[in-house]
């Protein structure tokens, strides 16, 4: 929150203890009603649904669209249910579908019978759809204009509907069936004479999204083609709705948050949570998984037990085998994952790709292994030990690299989101494995080398 | 890339070893800018060229915008210097500045010298500004009114820009000193009588972008917003520029993938390159930083070397306690890290932020000793082994779930970007301070409760 940010919300505390509704009207005028929620979310519930009262009803509805989901939900148990529905009636079809399915049952029953049966039906539909798919984030406010109109026509209706649709970019040309069959921006009705037909100058190479299209495709077809809105249309060709790229811009923080969550070894919905109990519940499944993997691991080394005992120095090397590996598997695997989420995902590649990341990690196991021998020779005064250590460093940071890359490759192909891989999974695995190898190198060495 | 691409591309293969150029500017018409730039990527070198030989001046401009960076060094090398500079003329300035910012400087010298004056001069301002920042991502094209200005003579304007100037959403309005005073939709343009003035129909709540914000910011400005355009203004409010959402979006994956690299220690530009001794630099530093700390490690342990000889079964969960203190800390630190990026920064609650931390990590700390401790007791027949160990993971995840949290949220208070804090680094501190923590209550354990 900036400085100003600060001196405004004082400001409207007191306004709000005070009585005096000109002084705050003048206030919040000259707020932008993405700013309005942002100090809402500063306040206290009770001086929230007092604030929310001081502006005028299509204000509200964008503050309430622009609120965070906690301050929403608040405002909505506190407002009545008459306020509510009229509040939605000034929104966007995409954003009451958000606020219906974020209400308890009982609550969303009771507005659901408020609606205007027309409108009832048309969320009804809306809500059938996957909220992570592109009918889940299109709106079905859309201009569209028959193909036989002329531009004086489509300037008509534009005006008829321009109140009701914000940000209006491109006017949407059907045919009889209401088939999808060319785009024209609003400006170039302003180009063009009035008695021009649509049909002309529409552009027929339409770029359009399938309504079950999942949203990172979307945002990634958003990404390409550079448009700020893009129409949805169903499986007959039918124009149901439209995209609009600031939903696209929520999509990719969203994104983006769940996959640095998971390679962290939690879940999205942890990021901004305040419950403990939540947030513990979201990351004990992968801690528990890895606490599984190192109960491996001590069985593992109670095996060489023997070994141990015999040569103590290289248990000290343990921490620095298992970490190591852990960090060279979990490069090549977030790196792959990343590369496969920005869209190089061709399969040809695969190959390629594992064969690079051997090279790269042989490159740095040598150069690691260097630094180590190093270290180990001048701090042991064995060089033997060093350039043993030497040859455990390279084939560890290998192994896991291969893996590493290997690994999302594969669940990529078998159609499973390898982000899943690129998490605790890798670490862990590349602890046993790394310790595996140790330990085999280490029962060699003791048994052939020192002896 | 989908069947029917490459099924495009097989035709364009064809198409391109024969000679039937009537045939080819038929395949490309039906193809947008993005598609072909998609294609091009798929073709040699020679072939690169060619096909952009079929192409209108403006479509092959779009295409050169649109290519991967790789693709684009490869033709600007292959055409001549008045084709890059023709080609050049049909792009927005932003796109010309990425261009010219890549050419080798010897190349951009001579394409520098053929650019109209005035022209040149322009591109030489964008070419000073951080790529990070609001100047860096700009483009210098705006269409702006003076505020006396009518109605009439905006649309006016706006036919006389109207093909210079792609996705134009907002007109602009500007005061005699060309100070940016107010913004109008193009839209409303249409909605309003011609002859009213621009002042009286102009938002002059106007939120503009200052030219040196950094671009992460700027992409926060976007997504508060909901804004498809925005102004960019220099110190003294005059409008230089406009920034287009199509732009964010790149913003938003460059910075994910930053993050995401960073997490994994190592740099975006890793992302996508084939050079394997690239990619081995861009891991190295993490790696020998972690190599080093994994070196203490090793110290550490061989200073309790006596306690590791008298109780072996020790050593075996040595990789479970720092595994465990590992996980712990990353999931702390990534988490903090996200909040931080999507724009919780306040700083009155890092405190709470930090107990939440300590909370969670205490609750899954006895989660998984509880887990540990049947372990332990079924496998090693010691109950107070297991109460042991129990003690130790409750500790050490505690110690690590709170330095995970504090260090970035310190770091960013110091201005520091604290994703650093949330890679290997953190990795490493929690595998260092779990060990010491864990061998300290071994030498306890074997010197007091054993014994």
């Amino acid at each position: 929150m900036s400085d100003s940010t600060a001196e405004i919300l004082l400001h409207i505390r007191d306004l709000l203890a005070g009585d005096d509704s000109t002084a705050m009207r003048k206030v919040l005028a000259g707020l932008h009603p993405a700013d309005i929620a942002e100090l809402l979310g500063e306040l206290e519930n009770e001086q929230k649904v007092r604030l929310l009262k001081h502006l005028d009803n299509e204000t509200a509805a964008e503050v309430l669209a622009a609120v965070d989901e906690r301050s929403g939900q608040a405002l909505l148990q506190l407002l009545s249910d008459t306020e509510v529905v009229s509040l939605l009636g000034e929104m966007q079809s995409d954003d009451v579908v958000d606020i219906i399915s974020q209400l308890p049952p009982e609550k969303s029953r009771q507005i659901d019978a408020l609606l205007p049966s027309g409108e009832r039906e048309k969320f009804h539909e809306l809500l059938e759809f996957d909220e992570d798919t592109a009918g889940g984030i299109m709106e079905v406010e859309t201009v569209a204009v028959q193909e036989v109109a002329t531009v004086r026509e489509a300037i008509e209706l534009v005006r008829q509907l321009a109140d009701q649709i914000e940000n209006l970019q491109n006017v949407y040309v059907v045919n009889g069936e209401g088939e999808l069959v060319g785009t024209i921006p609003v400006l170039d009705l302003l180009l063009h004479d009035s008695s021009e037909k649509i049909v002309d100058l529409m552009d027929d190479n339409v770029i359009s999204v399938p309504v079950d299209m999942d949203q990172e495709q979307v945002a990634a077809l958003f990404g390409k083609y550079d448009e700020f809105t893009l129409p949805v249309v169903d499986s007959s060709g039918k124009l149901v709705g439209r995209i609009t790229v600031d939903d696209i811009i929520d999509v990719l923080e969203e994104e983006a948050s769940e996959d640095i969550a998971m390679i962290a070894g939690t879940v999205e919905d942890e990021i901004g949570e305040t419950s403990p109990l939540k947030v513990s519940r979201a990351r004990l499944p992968w801690l528990i998984i890895a606490l599984l993997g190192q109960l491996l691991n001590a069985l593992i080394m109670s095996h060489y037990s023997l070994s141990i005992q015999e040569f103590v120095a290289l248990v000290f090397f343990i921490p620095l085998v298992i970490g190591t590996a852990g960090s060279t598997g979990i490069q090549s695997a977030v790196v792959v994952v990343r590369e496969l989420a920005v869209g190089q995902r061709s399969d040809a590649h695969i190959g390629r790709r594992v064969f690079r990341e051997l090279q790269v990690t042989l490159l740095n196991g040598m150069i690691l292994g260097l630094i180590l021998f190093v270290a180990v020779s001048v701090w042991r005064h064995e060089i033997t030990l060093g350039l043993f250590m030497w040859i455990v460093l390279m084939s560890v940071t290998i192994v896991a690299g291969f893996m590493g890359a290997a690994i999302p490759l594969v669940l990529s192909r078998l159609k499973v989101d390898p982000v899943i891989a690129a998490g605790p999974f890798i670490t862990v695995l590349s602890d046993i494995i790394g310790l595996l190898i140790y330990m085999s190198y280490v029962t060699y060495y003791v048994s052939n080398i020192r002896s």
